[in-house]
């Protein structure tokens, strides 16, 4: 008999029907995982977690991509030695159709009005 | 020459240019907040802080309306005594084109979904 030992390089997300607008919005509250959501908005594909390069320290930024990914709005996995990002997009359209391109818009035109 | 004293009745809300997404959606990130906004959306007009039956206590409630008013969420104003709520949709609108929709519709069909 087998026993099936989690990995530690398994990461949890949680499943579709788990996901809530409430920790979705939460997750997009914070300037620097906004910054994070629109740029894999932008890039329509997976960025490795070192692609980012933000103000902040390497064990705040692993924070705030758990926050995204335990909120539902991202995925990560590991490829390698790399843990790759990408949006949660058929999840959260399925959910909340809409939504998410209008939170990309939002945010996009937030940043080219404050110049960021 | 007179002084303008504010009234402790005038309630602070940041003007239009001084909105953020990240705020507007950290006041909505709390299941008593997105339930208000849910609510002042479909009533399409005032709705008086006595008017809502929230499972919180009265000081929590003021909390509240107070973090959907300083995010630019809604506005508060006094009518006699009763305090008025409206969401600030002329504001939001014009910051977000579409977004506002988009929250409530995800709002509603949740809550649809999760049966509140």
């Amino acid at each position: 008999m087998t026993t099936s030992v989690p990995s530690s390089r398994e990461l949890a997300h949680p499943p579709r029907g788990e996901i809530r607008l409430e920790e979705v919005l939460h997750a997009l509250s914070d300037p620097v995982r906004l910054s994070v959501f629109r740029e894999l908005a932008e890039a329509e594909g997976e960025l490795s977690c070192s692609h980012f390069d933000l103000p902040v320290t390497k064990s705040t930024t692993t924070h705030h991509f758990r926050v995204l990914r335990e909120s539902g709005v991202i995925r990560q996995a590991y490829r390698g030695t790399a843990k790759m990002n990408g949006l949660r997009r058929d999840d959260l359209d399925a959910l909340f159709p809409g939504l998410l391109d209008h939170l990309v818009a939002a945010a996009v035109r937030q940043a080219a009005r404050l110049g960021d």
